[in-house]
């Protein structure tokens, strides 16, 4: 089983990228994952459109619609996700392959104040419903104090997180088959 | 009185800067509203900030902080804002001018859909708590089934709607004097 | 298979009772589905849980366990659902026999405005995750300008509300399924 | 200068109430903060409201028409508001006295959990947007980690939660005067 993982963030020594490169290695048994981050996804225009998508939006569609299950993990900017994981969600709900329809889907977050990027993460559920993904309910997780729980390679070193990661992607696997 | 409109569209022919120029011909007298899309602003990077503001974000700053008002409209993508939306309002919060602290701000949006862009707006009101703008309340201006209520030349026929318009734009200038 | 109506009305000619009452007439061959208003419910006060629950919460309670899947229409009051509603999620939430938990839950809501109870329903998602319901993402019922599309002997007449209203519980049963 | 606080909890011993208990003791000088439950305020029925509204819900109208600023305080239920929260400000919001009508308002939070109420806040905030209150941006208030922050008498205890309800109540004091 396959899940794919998109971080949210841009930056070199994000602490979501890291998040979601500690679940990679927190999978159940038979489970890889792939951890991307989307430089090189462009602006959504509509009136492009007619050109055709992108190549690297078809490549990331493909890669999903190929992928069992999704992890979204984002910064939280101004209470909700950031721009660049909102072009991804955006173009991935028109793409012709329906990439997200039905597809199991968990989200994470992690941040240095101590709500861990949950204001984003609910309005990440509500940008999910009209794509139609299967989205987990709980376990959530939430990482506040994150700079506390990450040293300073982006290791996520704190234990209660794993344990709790590891509950999640259980559950995301369970969503999958079910 | 200055009021700064910002369209989160980059269509030619969107409905939601047609919005904002009827808008703009609905402001009460004394009042003058300019009107901005947002091409040429680029995706914020955390990791390219040290290198200063981009030029066009800069100019964006400037222009919102010598407006006495902001009008936002964005069509509602996956049941929130535009990305390109969400991309300014991220430059605009950080900002070392902070533009958007304590501005009177009002919102609109139209879609052909029978909810006019209202889930939209209320993540948007989420995403100005704490940049600390001062949004209104009511009257909330969501044009529904926009496409019988504009012509084809993009001019706002519907009479109802520029109706709650013209109070709303009375109802943001009296926002700015208290 | 049997799917438990939940209305968030206590108003006797409710249109969100009107609508579940519509809805039990058009769910798939082989369901059938019983409609009840929360009337006897009473308010939560956590310092009189030593005493056990109300007979009427535990009879809820039952009649929820028994039940395939869930049926939530509430009137939009504030922008949310009414209390009588979230009452009766409260205790459902608390309840030992957790009967909410991976519970198929579908919702719907009409109001004479054109939104159609919209911001409630969001409202409502949210609160459902903890609990863990498995909540129904599309299609979504939300039926606006009601007067219009109910008879004044509170039927629905409108073929376009029954057709999505069909849809939707036969998504419901298909996600009971899963 | 009044304030008008009321608790969202019916618990004697309520982190919440004793969080508003608090904040009277950090109001600015020159203003007053009295601190309200909600006991005997009746769930609203509809197709009562002929009869006219119950005494309790005109007292407390009164009250709040007569306070310059109110403060609301609830725990937090599934990620939302207390129901006993949403019956008053379902009362408040019909009452022909209209008493949150452009009254200045600021909403605070505290749980035992990490998050401190942080959900139910922004769904309040939504609630409060149709009867036009004027609510205070930031600072935002939420108490996570409760019962390391009071004593077993309901004391405030932590210094830090002080000063930033001191900051609110301060702010508050100004959108008043605005």
């Amino acid at each position: 089983m396959k899940f794919l993982a998109i971080s949210g963030s841009l930056r070199k020594s994000s602490l979501n990228t890291s998040l979601l490169r500690a679940a990679a290695a927190l999978v159940p048994q038979g489970v890889s994952m792939e951890v991307r981050t989307l430089e090189g996804i462009p602006l959504l225009d509509p009136d492009t459109l007619e050109a055709g998508f992108p190549q690297a939006v078809n490549e990331l569609a493909a890669a999903l619609k190929a992928a069992d299950a999704l992890v979204l993990a984002s910064p939280e900017f101004n209470y909700s996700v950031t721009a660049i994981m909102k072009i991804a969600l955006d173009w991935l709900s028109i793409h012709p392959d329906a990439p997200l329809k039905g597809k199991a889907t968990a989200m994470m977050s992690a941040s240095p104040s101590g709500l861990g990027g949950a204001r984003a993460q609910y309005q990440l559920r509500q940008m999910l419903i009209y794509p139609d993904a299967k989205v987990l309910g709980v376990p959530e997780v939430m990482v506040g104090s994150a700079f506390e729980k990450f040293d300073a390679q982006g290791e996520l070193t704190d234990q209660a997180t794993k344990d709790i990661i590891q509950k999640q992607m259980q559950a995301l696997k369970e969503l999958v088959n079910c």
